[in-house]
């Protein structure tokens, strides 16, 4: 590489997995960065991700009115649409990688960023060798994003700190409401996380306005039924109330998830039953308790809510897509942006790192297991120390009358260089 | 009544009813304007409303400090505690009254708050006509709350707002993650609201941020199984996607809540299944579509949801509070305070008059009709000009490091007239 002479042509931005309140303030990130940079000749924004560069519906971001492309920073959900469609092994099929050259050279794509998950990375990498293997000169970055803040290598996602201030505010209100009654409640919330526990242990921040959730349960552990049956009538008899915290992915120790166990099932007789985990724990609870139980599945609500997004957050989201240009620009390819946390004058600061596409494909870091609790349900110290930071600063996002103003963007398609009418 | 000689005596607040985001921003209307009036001799809280009265549980919000009591301009649920206790017909059972009535002379209480929805307006016109009876002389005001917005004879009721705020935004954001994958998928959001509509219309106004529900069922009109799937799927098979917003309490043309009809039942067998209406719903479509459906129930979310108060909620709710103290202490007693929409150059402003205790008690009021499009599944233009004042202006809750800091109250036992040790 020749960083006096940096490569010359257009890029391409994807968005890859489930979106985040943040994933756009990093497509942001990308766009803007790569509108201000000279070498850069185009900026595309493919449609559903990958599956748009293969259907050739790309758009043109050039021509988008900046300031709309600024409220990206605050408009939740995939503005250029997901997928989660996996490349085939490029030893066993390559039609999709001819087909995504053949798109590249269509458009003289030189730069390729993808902003999504470990299964985005994964694509990355693939993509990255396949042009390698045939000589097309190609830079490849993964821009991170995922509520689950499960990525390799990072000390945490682009989507975690918004979904886990969600979380922490929405258990702080929920708890103060389940207790309102003398009669007495239980509370179920169900967390987002099917293999690891970092949103659930969310809850636990709630702690810092005076709500932390009685009990919390993490996928990393597994979930006994009679032990949580005692946990909840301990906390239930002695203070008349108990709100739970409880990751969707919690399973039992033969490795069935709770969720869809038959034992769980509302008749006995193994029929299907609707509704997720906290429908079943609420009536576990019901029956053994005989009291009021309520539970809430927050469902889409925790990675949608771009109105609790924190300011943290979308700065780091931002920051992670423009470094990715700027990397890549000047000679850095195979790459994921990756956080590393460091302290200035005692108070939290971000770095930004470059990591190995392959370091953080198809891998997944779970919630340290000395910040469980001994008894599995709760987080220490330490977690909090952790997330606290994270969760922190508000966001600047526009409003008109009290409801949020998203992005509206043009999505004008995208013509080949040279090829204007 | 005398306005040159207010009544001396103590007050007492009590809170009552479901919980809002803004029943503490009317209780701290009651308690500012009471500790500020020299008639009034002291400020006391009732422990989980009329049961604290007949429990001899009392508060002295005078040992509080101001700025914890301020906090409750923007702390969700009702901080002294709520009940659903029912007086009984005091020509009946009198029992209850001569108790409230020993209470009252213990702490020579003359001002009664009572803060909640149409059954606490029925508990306030019941010892209003109980105090009257025996002649004690005692002022009794109700103050409005319900996220429900069905007290009638006011334009809107504290707390409404705030929730129909929340709502608005929750559809807005999940309403954009819905429909990210290019598969497809159908999202039922359930809202709450037994018999009155109000809430689950205000999912309308998530159209003012370009995402508008598809489809809206209010309780109003009598829910139809094969015109909902027809109009699920003609959504459908247009857009490739369907948020559609329905009430909890919506009913079969006979009656029947469809959240407790048999035919939900997932089983076919009658067996009682988990999970809520959003839950059957989501089934329901499931297996006619054969796509993607999931069920979101709002759940305690929306009426806790205070980091999403509205503004004019929040001062609406305050307003409330103080104005009723203020009609007391003029000598008005026997009225709830009521909201008229009003407009000044042009604008939104809101009068505050009182209306008689009975006319409110056990009374109920609907979207009305011309407000429901003629096929019954939205809300017309009309109901979107009413509500959208209501969500407007930004709370200015305090937070620390990005979470709430709710108020914190010492609640001290109070101490009758003349007993202090």
């Amino acid at each position: 590489m020749d960083k006096r002479q940096p490569l010359r042509g257009a890029c391409v931005l994807g968005q890859s997995g489930g979106p985040t309140a943040v994933i756009n303030a990093s497509a942001y990130g990308v766009i803007r960065a790569a509108l201000d940079e000279p070498a850069i000749t185009a900026v595309y924004g493919a449609d559903h991700g990958i599956t748009g560069v293969l259907n050739d519906i790309l758009y043109d971001m050039g021509q988008e009115d900046p300031e709309e492309l600024e409220l990206l920073l605050h408009t939740p959900s995939s503005e250029l649409g997901s997928c989660r469609y996996k490349l085939a092994d490029p030893e066993k099929d390559d039609s999709d990688y001819r087909r995504i050259l053949e798109i590249f050279r269509k458009y003289d794509i030189r730069y390729f960023f993808y902003n999504g998950g470990n299964d985005s990375m994964d694509t990355c990498s693939k993509i990255s060798r396949y042009m390698n293997s045939v000589g097309y000169e190609c830079r490849v970055m993964g821009v991170p994003k995922t509520i689950d803040n499960d990525l390799y290598g990072t000390d945490h996602c682009p989507g975690y700190g918004s979904a886990a201030r969600y979380i922490a505010t929405s258990v702080a209100e929920v708890n103060r409401d389940n207790r309102v009654y003398p009669t007495g409640s239980v509370c179920i919330m169900e967390i987002m996380g099917r293999h690891a526990g970092w949103l659930t242990a969310a809850a636990a921040l709630a702690g810092e306005c005076g709500e932390a959730p009685d009990l919390i349960y993490l996928p990393e552990r597994p979930f006994d039924r009679e032990r949580f049956l005692k946990d909840v009538a301990d906390v239930y008899n002695r203070k008349n109330s108990c709100l739970v915290a409880v990751s969707e992915g919690v399973r039992y120790a033969d490795g069935t998830f709770v969720s869809e166990a038959k034992e769980s099932s509302t008749d006995g007789f193994g029929h299907a039953q609707l509704g997720g985990l906290a429908a079943i724990l609420a009536d576990m609870v019901r029956r053994e308790l005989g009291c009021k139980v309520r539970g809430i599945e927050l469902s889409l609500l925790q990675r949608a809510g771009a109105h609790l997004a924190s300011g943290t957050d979308v700065a780091e989201a931002y920051a992670a897509g423009r470094f990715a240009v700027e990397s890549a620009v000047a000679g850095v390819t195979d790459k994921m942006v990756g956080f590393v946390r460091d302290e200035e004058d005692g108070k939290y600061v971000c770095r930004y790192v470059l990591l190995p596409l392959e370091t953080v494909a198809n891998a997944e870091k779970k919630v340290p297991g000395e910040w469980i609790t001994p008894e599995g349900n709760g987080v220490t110290e330490d977690f909090i120390r952790y997330a606290l930071p994270l969760v922190a600063g508000e966001n600047d996002r526009k409003q008109i009358g009290g409801l949020p103003r998203f992005a509206r963007l043009k999505k004008i398609r995208a013509v080949p260089a040279g090829k204007e009418s």
